[in-house]
């Protein structure tokens, strides 16, 4: 039986454009004989749809879009389509409005809805705010294939794999007990790094131990601050990978299931990114295309400030959308240095993206003469730094505004977690290409990209690399001397970032710890870290929570990011410390 | 048995505040002779804590603060408190890892837990992100009295109030089936327009249905967008209100529960205010207070237009943080009129604040000259239009910065609502005052404050108004002008809002169907408005979500406010719309 697997990438709440989707990888599938068709978790909305949920018109034009695709589908394939149904019990039993559901199309019909029952409500998923999880197994019968349906999450509670429970029940083994042939799921797993090898580890582990083979299909591409990295696959019952699509492309892949051994044959294993660097870069690329894509612009403009970080987001974004798309602007200050100007052109002429220079100087005084009075008698600080990230952030917006470009902000994750960026200034911008990338693997990319990735091009597959790379481009990409000098954010005359920040290394360090690993301040100094320079991080971290809660979205690429999954209170008295925070007896 | 109740105003996270808050209460109660202590939801870390439920330390030491306040109270007051509980079955059941509860403290020690059982997951709420549900009732025994437990949404599941069920279980009827004297719940029930009247006619219902008494005590206070109402109150069991708390204000409250009759006796009512104009002001001024409170900050700043939009939140500011503590900032520019500046200052005069002035008309030009070769050839527009706002914005946060005020922003729900407002430039602001209030009600606010609040002074009990209003001011505190000219801009010449938008009165009736009551475009048309209309205004709605995304956290009013209970994607091609989108075929 020949099985296929669309890697779709949908917009959110583009049902027709979706339904067209599933329908070309359907015609083409048949044509080439396939007797099922996967698609992915929501494949009819997108996912992540949220409080579109709750808008009538479009539950009900989800129905009718539907109930058009199985009329329009080649009536010999079975199709698996990702979609919500209404739970009818929902009112009478006091459940929720929905199902997260996946519907088998064939011969013209909806012929049977599959629920999932594991609902992930962490980190950035909400579906118990709509769903009713399914309490039944899902299996269906193909040409005397059994074949069981799940749907992302309810492959994810292996208790031997994880140690332990996520959820009371695991689908995986009830499926198993009923005997099924074949184990399929649909899914919308985001993206982190790393992420398709813990998956690959976890299925293999749960098709040896259940004997059982497992296609698994992944939507592909960015929506808002998620990303999906496609990479669909197939497992035999040895956990042996005998098939998989390409990472962060939209594919559409074969496998074909032997009735007889009731086992996947080896088919086409599209080749993996080759280090976390390439992995991030292709993640970073497209969900910038998308992002840009899917909200209707086709060109971008950026600050280009000289350093490292706007160096990265221009060759993203030339990447992502031809040289020919991009504007970098430079705006230097009286405080830039003569290096900020050479450095960012060179950049510029590399990436081959056109420049803009708008000197500041004039504006700044502008400023300063409207505010001599209110302001006399006080010290050149914090309000004098902002007001230049925010006239040149003021400068952008306008250019925006005025040619119909994206503007993308340049801020990394290190500094988006301290708060070292200005909001309404360096943080404008509809999409923070990079505020989940720590400033070291801001470094380790640009040297990448500068190195093995042109290496790298002679010696793998083309077409892994073919949609990542700048065009026209010439390497090295990032001029060395903006990866050799020291970061700085040129607001005043000498500055450089580690006169009021620790060193990157042992700053990311102890971010990851705290952000991602949730580990508590003792923790982290017992991992070696200075005692005042965990408290000094953490209390930076807490106070800017104010800046992160008006940033742009930004493209999550690690295991916590800022944004839907970090959800803080502001007006907060809590600040974790290494001081054991023993209780006073309050009298 | 004399049981208090103490309405608290807790700092999310600040441990040893809010147990110190407690043991105050406790001991006022023990002195008067109470038997039993009613805190609210979560009093010990506030509500809500949101994700510092996954910081380690943080859980530890409420652990250890919860077991010292049981110290430190007085030993023979029992008391409830609001705290959360690890889930020992997490790991093995596949369980979630917290309890919301509520511990017994007596003697000493805590001597039981009751849990939280239904868990609110929707709109503002994420409860199914961090707790398990509470499987069992819960009540105890004190002096002979059986007492049920119950947390806030463990109330609001009568599925013959409803006319359906929100839950599978109802707490209420349990305990009730299980012979218990008095229900209590501890609550932090979020604020919105109406609500205690809602609350109160609710648990009328399930007190009169079960012939069960009911002791209900809420938080009040604001905590970042969320605002609480206190207003905790008791029924008995014919369902009448025969004590209630202050309104928007800490308070400590005194119940006499007959155990000879099972019966609640009438106690002190506090007076409910007048109308919606008098509850939403006295909600904005207490969310404008305690957000600057909690934030650490004594004063802030505002754009004063001369609209008003600004006057009604200048005017928030004054009554919340005294006159002495707001600045106002008048910016005009060549398109200003002159009543912008004359009005403005009327209205500083009233409220007793001081004000700068600065003209941006030089600013504006340095921009020009800076972009004039870039924008050479292109028409005035929205880019020029945004410059001013963005170069106001830009100024205002200077002066907040330099001087450690906090920026308050001041556009309406309207505003947000159609995106007819500047990102970067009057979206400016640690808080948007009046995010959540329409148009329409900030016309009758400012109505309401100039006559009747005036007027209710001298006939209501003082103490309802006394901390709600500016000190000192003088009436009419908003200059009638302001009220009677049309709303604009004025970022061009000769500029009305009502050149871009429907008259605020149909504008404030579409988006309070679609956005608060969820409903359909063509039911918005069967409602009477023109569907060209109805679709202008979706279209604005949806269009404008990036400019949402990265607003300030805006005061809840309303039954559903933007911000955390309306999670948008933003790259989306859903479009509600009148014409039924028909799925056209997919070929």
């Amino acid at each position: 039986m020949k099985i296929a697997i669309a890697q779709l990438n949908p917009t959110i709440g583009d049902l027709t454009g979706n339904a067209q989707q599933i329908l070309d990888a359907a015609q083409t599938a048949a044509a080439q004989g396939a007797r099922l068709l996967l698609t992915t978790e929501l494949s009819l909305c997108g996912y992540p749809p949220r409080d579109l949920l709750m808008q009538p018109s479009f539950l009900a034009t989800m129905a009718e879009t539907l109930a058009q695709l199985a009329r329009d589908l080649p009536a010999e394939l079975a199709v698996l389509v990702g979609t919500v149904l209404p739970n009818p019990d929902a009112v009478h039993d006091g459940e929720k409005p929905l199902f997260n559901t996946t519907a088998l199309l064939l011969e013209g019909e909806v012929q049977r809805y599959f629920h999932k029952r594991l609902l992930p409500t962490y980190d950035v998923f909400d579906e118990d705010r709509y769903f009713e999880p399914g309490e039944e197994s899902s299996a269906f019968e193909l040409d005397g294939v059994w074949i069981g349906v799940t749907i992302c999450e309810d492959l994810w509670n292996d208790e031997s794999f994880w140690g332990k429970r996520h959820y009371e029940v695991n689908p995986i083994a009830e499926l198993n007990r009923q005997g099924v042939d074949l184990m399929v799921n649909l899914s919308a797993s985001p993206y982190s790094v790393g992420k398709q090898h813990l998956r690959e580890t976890m299925l293999r582990h749960s098709a040896t131990r259940y004997g059982q083979p497992i296609l698994y299909a992944n939507q592909v591409g960015g929506n808002d601050d998620l990303l999906f990295d496609g990479c669909s696959f197939g497992l035999n019952r040895a956990g042996e990978v005998v098939l998989r699509a390409k990472p962060f492309e939209s594919d559409l892949i074969f496998a074909e299931f032997d009735p007889a051994v009731d086992e996947l044959m080896p088919a086409a294993i599209a080749p993996s990114p080759d280090c976390a660097d390439a992995e991030i870069w292709m993640a970073l690329v497209m969900g910038v295309r998308d992002y840009v894509r899917k909200c209707g612009f086709q060109k971008a403009v950026l600050g280009l400030s000289g350093g490292i970080d706007s160096a990265l987001v221009a060759a993203i974004a030339a990447a992502a959308l031809g040289s020919e798309n991009v504007l970098g602007v430079l705006m230097p200050s009286p405080y830039s240095s003569d290096h900020s100007i050479t450095d960012a052109l060179e950049l510029a002429k590399n990436l081959g993206i056109q420049t803009q220079t708008i000197p500041i100087a004039p504006m700044m005084q502008g400023y300063d003469q409207a505010l001599a009075d209110l302001f006399a008698g006080t010290e050149f600080g914090i309000a004098e730094e902002n007001l230049q990230s925010r006239l040149r952030g003021t400068l952008l917006m306008a250019i925006s505004n005025k040619f119909g470009h994206l503007l993308i902000s340049t801020g990394n994750k290190s500094e988006v977690a301290v708060g070292y960026c200005t909001l309404y200034g360096d943080m404008n911008g509809g999409l923070a290409a990079i505020a989940d990338v720590p400033k070291t693997r801001v470094y380790s990319l640009c040297k990448w990209l500068n190195k093995a990735m042109k290496d790298e091009l002679g010696g793998m597959h083309r077409n892994s690399y073919s949609s990542f790379i700048p065009h026209p481009a010439s390497f090295p990409l990032i001029p060395p001397h903006i990866i050799a000098k020291p970061p700085s954010a040129e607001l005043k005359p000498g500055q450089v970032d580690q006169d009021s920040l620790p060193p990157y290394e042992v700053l990311d360090d102890i971010l990851e710890r705290f952000v991602e690993r949730h580990q508590a301040p003792d923790e982290i100094v017992a991992a070696g870290h200075d005692a005042a320079v965990v408290n000094q991080v953490i209390r930076l971290v807490t106070r800017a929570e104010f800046k992160r809660k008006q940033a742009a979205p930004g493209l999550k690429i690690t295991d916590r990011a800022f944004g839907t999954g970090w959800r803080m209170p502001i007006a907060s008295r809590w600040l974790p410390s290494t001081q054991p925070k023993a209780p006073q007896p309050v009298v």
